[in-house]
């Protein structure tokens, strides 16, 4: 269970017939009563235009949100004006079945860019959406189902943290899995808690969580027009406010809940066999170090190394010393699977373990800069044909 | 012909057991006169010794080389002080053999990073390979298949011009085709003239060519330890200096040349079945021009989607969109193989024939930003399964 953990939210997940497999494309999370709202989104020029939509309304409502309906099978993106009407219209339907002000409705949307939304056949799919509310973990798992995409799995994640002898929960779901890049939240988050916490702190908490998690991960370097990660807090466990040790006992569990998804998103990369998670130390800058780690993470050739357990570790030097990182290559260590590959500006002889280590599903690339003290953290996958096979198939 | 089309030059390209293939893998060009010489190279921070060695042979003699000694198989990159030590040994070998100064050896190589060059196999081979200089097509034709890797043929190209009433010649050669990407020269490239060209001139005459041709294209946006181009001019056609339009001319003749080139390394690039040429105009600046079409040529979702002969636009808008550069969506304009597929922030409905356009072997992308008058042209190819086939099995 997961979106519907946290007390006070019921989902559902149902097919609109915008896919053409008959498998859920339409999810529903709804609020029992009101409840602050945060989003991170895409800064993609091309964004979508509910994107837009949303940003502008937890602006207008000072941050608060009752309702999230989000679809999968189309993105509703570069569909000029008519996506704005659609998803608006989408959203009064919403406000009218649910009772709740329009600008408490979150749409989200995702899948090919450039098609229109069937608005009819989403409406009637509603109508069973709404008769299909529930807060049972079936329910949460059936909407975690309707916004994937080329998922091959749902995404789902719940942390705890007590205040003031209450416990509390954290809950969400996330799909992927292509156009996953850096630099923002990606694609889509939906996170829900039982908590009462103040929109601004939410919004606090919430980027501070999506940094190390969303922000960090790449699957291949490519930033959608649709990312939207959006946290809901109902306060249904305890009306009270949260304490000042309860607020950061809150965000720890959001960071939590948003590291587990980006990681099971990362797992879960279009034809991924392998997570690798790449560490920069002893950068001269936390640019630089971030600089290096995303471009060893978005390298072809180091990515395809790691689907054929290639040692040809030079592809990773070849990363860094493209980043426009400022280091010098004598005094650069890279680490793989724990051992030392490259002390300098040459490759050390590995021991036969590394092809061990290298068949393992998460490889961890250690580079120390030896420049200064910044550090930091990237997850990605490996680049497989399934990529390609996805990517050059995929709305034909 | 190519590399010994111009007059004085001879080449030769044998097998020196490097590759374990039996494939030739040691190229030989000398120039039978005293030539001028400059050259472009990698800026990667991790690059190879023998491209230091060639940085600094140029600034010595003031741009003089009379001999290039280039091996395929081994990069001789990331292998410590050795690397600068084994092609040195092997600069000095040629330079007796030849009876050549030492400083004006240009010693190249390319292959995977991190072994250590067979010098004793190579300089037995070198005995072989002097041997057999000749200036006949054949001679050359092996020497551009000596430096071949993962290409699957090789590259020459040969262009002419007239000063004074003399013919010139300028031909050349070059290889890829995996971490091959802009922003320099790219890979190894090769290029003789047999007109007299001072040493000055001929830097900005080569830097000039080499941006519109290397330095924009890109088949997995990688840049290589080991990029080098080099051009040699010999006076062996006319002892005099060429008049200022002889010069132009010249610098013509060499942009040519280098153009022929770089499209045939996007065309053979790993696993390439498509060339794209793209193409954007209505920038503010010229670097936003730039940054959008590389962010388009390096996008895997862009050249899935040439490789798949899909039309899924919004890859294209997505690539555009988070590029970083500045303009409004409203005014964008994209055209795939002439015809209008994206105007504003929406999709246009294609004619049929868009299918058979995407079946050519070489596609043309316009973007219009509508944002200003700067533009750019960079040139890629589609991504594969066979470019993650070639690059998860190298080197195993």
């Amino acid at each position: 269970m997961s979106i519907v953990a946290a007390r006070g939210f019921r989902a559902s997940g149902v097919w609109a017939a915008i896919k053409g497999s008959g498998k859920p494309d339409l999810a529903l999370v709804v609020s029992d009563r009101p409840a602050t709202a945060a989003g991170v989104f895409s800064p993609n020029r091309f964004r979508a235009s509910q994107v837009d939509a949303a940003i502008g309304k937890l602006k207008e409502s000072g941050g608060k949100a009752r309702a999230i309906l989000a679809v999968s099978g189309c993105a509703n993106a570069l569909v000029g004006r008519r996506g704005f009407r659609d998803q608006a219209r989408l959203s009064r339907t919403v406000s009218r079945m649910l009772k709740v002000p329009d600008d408490q409705v979150m749409f989200s949307a995702t899948g090919p860019i450039g098609m229109r939304l069937p608005v009819d056949r989403i409406e009637r799919g509603l109508v069973k959406a709404v008769r299909e509310l529930s807060a049972a973990p079936a329910a949460g798992l059936l909407a975690a189902r309707a916004i994937m995409t080329t998922d091959t799995r749902p995404k789902q994640a719940v942390a705890h943290f007590t205040d003031g002898g209450t416990r509390f929960v954290v809950g969400g779901m996330a799909k992927g899995v292509g156009m996953v890049s850096p630099r923002m939240a990606t694609i889509l988050v939906f996170i829900t808690s039982d908590a009462r916490v103040p929109a601004p702190a939410l919004g606090r908490a919430l980027r501070a969580a999506v940094k190390p998690s969303f922000n960090s991960i790449t699957v291949d370097g490519q930033a959608s027009t649709n990312d939207t990660a959006l946290v809901l807090a109902n306060g249904a466990a305890s009306s009270s406010p949260l304490s000042a040790k309860g607020q950061r006992a809150f965000g720890e569990a959001l960071a939590e809940v948003c590291m587990s998804l980006a990681l099971d998103l990362v797992r879960d990369g279009e034809g991924a066999k392998h997570l690798v998670d790449i560490g920069v130390t002893g950068a001269a800058t936390a640019a630089d170090a971030d600089r290096v780690a995303r471009s060893i993470a978005d390298s072809p050739l180091v990515k395809t190394m790691f689907y054929g357990r290639q040692t040809n570790w030079g592809r990773i030097a070849q990363a860094i010393g493209a980043s426009g990182a400022l280091f010098s290559p004598d005094r650069v260590r890279i680490r793989v699977g724990g051992q030392l590959v490259v002390r300098g500006t040459a490759t050390v002889p590995t021991r036969y373990t590394i092809l061990t280590r290298l068949a393992e599903p998460e490889i961890r690339v250690e580079v120390d800069l030896g420049a200064g003290r910044a550090s930091a953290r990237v997850f990605t996958c490996d680049l497989t044909e399934g990529y390609v096979r996805i990517n050059a198939g995929y709305l034909s």
